[in-house]
């Protein structure tokens, strides 16, 4: 007969495998599915949200849980143990219904969102967003425990063992550093902007060439185009998406980067099926696409590199040498499109997001007075006046999903990528003649030996303490940021 | 409170759903997976396959089904009470255990098999077959009834209400008429073989403009490419494949008619989560591929617009005029491949796979012999020793699946297809000019009106005497190729 531990283990490994199909229909809904799936994929979503919800809830769990002796364990079968009573007790808060609903609501939403955005209509997206608020609401409220605020709640899922009141400071404390770096560089000459037109099918082939460069495992893997890029999926099926623009060959490449990272992470677990491998939160997850994107691919090192492959591929386009080229990647311009950003205005866009996402869930702000009320902060923190809701609140699809809780995680992602960037400088000082070489293997190998194969086993600020022998702290990005466009302005 | 009936159709509705979500991820497997997936896809779809199987058990399909009065209920809903009836006694005999290892067999069977059809090597795939083969006998005999053959049980999956001693007799009829035919073929002068090669990309788009003029609906659908072109899905996304291969662009295009079939069949179905509006058996499923395939596709007129076609797609390709081409197309050559068997072939290889399985089940034949078995009767029915066992017993992907039972509704299926042509013909009279101005709406409606529509209203035969106010019978398919071929071979 199979032990408590084996049938915990067993029923977990399951569940885990319809996760990875429920990702993957998402994949699939954003990238493959015809028009007309629209209507019935909905609910199917719906269907495999209350399927997981009703397994998670199983109460058997709890029963196979109380029978394991803890101490009897290794580390990694403690962990999954430990994971498997969290999500357990999550899901008994949580009816397979509201599951059901959410998983619907989120496919549904994204669809309206997709549609609103297209016609830059606030009020058409609206009433699914007030829906989604009203089921998150729910939900927030019976997941809270004694004195947990709904924000809180939510923001458990993402980034766990931590409260809206620790993060705050931590994500505040960026706002006068980013201001007066800002300010310093405000009418210093920039790098230019790029002009002309890129072929899209061209910067679909530079994409695939640079995840390649990186180390992303095409075997294990895909890129295809969406919408808005995102990475999704399991260790030996890690997929990522990027978008292009005519215009603008940035966007393609540095979202690829950004979808690389996080999939680097996920080809990196340990194990598939273990929930002890899974990524250990968000922030974390963040923090491994932040770096790529921005310590490694917007350094003078690897833009270098890029400067090369972008010739190659387009020929000419008008910039003269290596160094204009690495002024233009790192332009600091105020503009309303968060994944646009450069890295000085990344965190005041996040921090807006941050700001509003509470007040909603405190019942301090409603979805309508919420157009008016980014645009209002937005050009309180911008100093620009958001003239089209395509590219204020219509942006980013995350709301349209019921992910309230997630922007946050973004700047600690940032601000654990500094860390691990500090950390890893002096582990390797010849990193960047490594990187202008085209050689990114042991930056990889220093990630997955810290990072992606610890998995789960510690909690987010512990797995970085342990990676970098120091505390989290914004200081290092601070500096990254000070030390970063100070040397390129000048100042 | 919702009634006995509302509860049991909310049920089954997001059970419909699930098997959805299970279609979608086979179809990803074969499309869209990176080779490192395979390894996890075998899990996610054995995961999907227990929780399917689960669902249709639960005992409270049993006591809603008791508490409904049958007789106060419409057609529709007594067909979906009946249908959930039927799938709930079959899955109360198959545990989740043995229903998670099929599917695993299945994903992983197929995935060995691909690799040695590719490596031409039986003895690399036989394993892999004798572990499904044992899988499938204790599948069978938890579902055979009293006095019934684990055959029948099998066949009973796919072609509901009929028994192998019933279809035999049908099947069988066809041998002597197909040898009889050949035999009068044989010597006469044949249309030519292409020659030269294809642009597989033209075909591609080809194949996509042919599906297009048939009526698939490209907005509730999508064509890929895949090692075995299949179909997949429900009414509002039902996918299709077909694949290209240089020298052959028939291949291609037969594949595409012959899944667009298949897929105009399902994108008619009357509702996407009712039992009842779910296709009545493999055998009228593949009625409505074969029929649009070669009572259509292999017509004189549509041959003639798809000459037109292919000259637009490939410039002069060596066939001088549409006579010419049609006959090239109706090319009756002893061939080793099933699906690119003519019309006077097919079923010869069809009733060779029907022998060997029902031996196969009935304990007179061991994979270990299997190779031998095909190798002889091949040449005992077609007259040409087998050299490549790719082209012998590793052609199929069927057994690697487990679809045992499955390959005589192909039969089945050209036989319903010649009823419904002819009672369509006598219908429309002026088809053959219609199709000749590139018009086949009037088809497609005549079909969707008698048998898409229908669902699972009625058993198989009497869905098609319905449709054509006659008996089923070989006769019409009979008639139709000794005219067909008769006048193509002046016989």
């Amino acid at each position: 007969m199979p032990s408590a531990l084996e049938n915990l283990l067993a029923h977990s490994r399951q569940t885990v495998a319809l996760s990875q199909v429920s990702m993957l229909i998402s994949w699939d809904q954003e990238t493959q599915m015809p028009p007309a799936g629209a209507t019935i994929r909905a609910e199917q979503s719906a269907a495999l949200a209350r399927v997981l919800q009703e397994r998670r809830a199983d109460p058997r769990i709890g029963e196979w849980i109380d029978a394991i002796d803890l101490a009897a364990l290794t580390d990694v079968e403690r962990c999954n143990v430990e994971e498997a009573r969290r999500i357990h007790e999550h899901a008994v808060r949580i009816p397979a219904d509201l599951a059901g609903e959410l998983a619907h609501a989120a496919s549904r939403g994204q669809q309206i969102w997709g549609e609103a955005r297209k016609r830059n209509d606030f009020a058409m997206f609206a009433p699914a967003l007030k829906h989604m608020i009203a089921l998150r609401r729910d939900y927030a409220a019976r997941l809270a425990r004694a004195g947990m605020s709904a924000y809180d709640a939510l923001l458990d899922d993402y980034e766990p063992d931590t409260t809206a009141a620790e993060i705050e400071p931590l994500l505040e404390s960026l706002r006068p550093a980013l201001t007066a770096l800002r300010e310093r560089i405000a009418g210093k000459p920039r790098g230019p902007k790029l002009m002309g037109r890129f072929d899209r099918r061209e910067q679909f082939g530079l994409s695939r060439r640079i995840a390649k460069l990186i180390g992303y495992d095409f075997g294990a893997g895909r890129l295809d185009l969406a919408v808005h890029p995102f990475s999704s999926g399991s260790p030996c099926d890690a997929r990522i998406t990027t978008r292009t623009d005519d215009a603008d060959p940035f966007g393609a490449i540095y979202s690829t980067i950004h979808e690389v990272g996080h999939a680097l992470y996920t080809q990196g677990q340990a194990d598939p099926f273990l929930l002890s491998a899974e990524y250990s939160s968000m922030g974390v997850h963040e923090s491994q696409s932040r770096f790529w994107e921005n310590q490694i691919g917007r350094s003078r090192a690897f833009t270098g590199v890029l400067f090369g492959m972008m010739k190659e591929s387009f020929g000419d386009f008008g910039i003269a040498d290596a160094d204009t080229f690495y002024a233009a990647v790192n332009r600091v311009e105020t503009g309303f499109i968060r994944t646009e950003a450069d890295e000085v205005h990344y965190n005041l866009h996040i921090l807006l997001r941050f700001e509003l996402e509470r007040d909603l869930f405190a019942g301090r702000l409603e979805v309508e007075d919420l157009e008016e009320a980014w645009n209002e902060r937005f050009e309180r923190d911008f100093g620009r006046k958001v003239t089209n809701v395509s590219d204020g609140i219509l942006q980013d699809v995350h709301w349209s999903e019921g992910y309230f809780g997630y922007f946050p995680t973004y700047s600690l992602g940032n601000i654990y990528s500094a860390c691990l960037d500090k950390a890893m400088r002096a582990d390797m000082p010849d990193r960047e003649a490594m990187i202008a070489s085209g050689e990114t293997a042991p930056i990889l190998e220093w990630l997955r030996e810290r990072i992606h194969r610890k998995g789960r086993l510690y909690p987010p600020a512990e797995l970085i303490e342990r990676a970098t022998g120091e505390p989290i702290s914004p200081q290092p990005l601070i500096d990254y940021l000070n030390d970063k466009f100070g040397a390129l302005y000048g100042l």
